[in-house]
């Protein structure tokens, strides 16, 4: 059997560092959507928001936000605070001073797919103006 | 049993509107940490990337790669092109136009959660500096 030589890469990929788009900064306790709308709620209220103005700002249900605040709790992301007992009682939750420093660092993650897909477009948008008049690939369905 | 008046809503609270914070915008399918990384490396690879090339950029393993190129798919966002037959055969996937398209409004929804954050932290940061000399408040651990 004749070894084939293999395919030679793209030359931009060989200035591509391994897991250049692994994004290992969005942290997952953070990424989850329904928890990263509960961490930018409380972002914006510092002095922390009672379950009922939290599940409203976050649309969520009862269960799901108690689940959800749970877990931000364990990490030591969110801090709840309990007042009074039975009926009446209330609970707060605010961002712990670490929940504040992981939340900028994973939003500094977030600004830099942002920039990845502004420098994605602006190369396809110089592409389609060099390429205006070429004829289309074979072998694509769109 | 008498019934208590219920505690009155901060004043900030009132105009903002429910679900604020709930992101819908940002599509389940894209968010996963893995898929947002496939998706912005084809974005940024318009020709698409040989299964390989993806692989490292995200660095993923063989499943897992194809397991989410598999839900992209299904989704609509991703094509995968398949050249050759056995040992000798190649794989690329590339951004179809829908994914593009979702891709971009997706990354629009990213950037009103870093500007949120943005917000928060500036207002947190005048708070500081009107507060600077106050008590703290009892009952945080932080």
């Amino acid at each position: 059997m004749t070894r084939k030589p293999k395919p030679t890469p793209k030359p931009e990929l060989g200035s591509e560092e391994r897991g250049r788009f692994a994004y290992d900064a969005l942290d997952r306790t953070i990424h989850e959507r329904a928890r990263l709308g509960i961490m930018a709620s409380l972002a914006a209220h510092a002095d922390g928001l009672l379950f009922p103005d939290l599940r409203r700002l976050c649309n969520l249900t009862d269960g799901n936000l108690n689940r959800h605040l749970q877990v931000l709790q364990e990490a030591g992301l969110v801090e709840v605070l309990k007042e009074g007992q039975g009926r009446t009682s209330q609970s707060t939750s605010r961002l712990t001073r670490r929940g504040r420093a992981e939340l900028a660092a994973y939003v500094e993650a977030l600004e830099r797919v942002v920039q990845d897909a502004a420098a994605a477009r602006q190369a396809l948008d110089g592409a389609h103006v060099a390429q205006r008049s070429a004829s289309p690939r074979p072998g694509w369905s769109t």
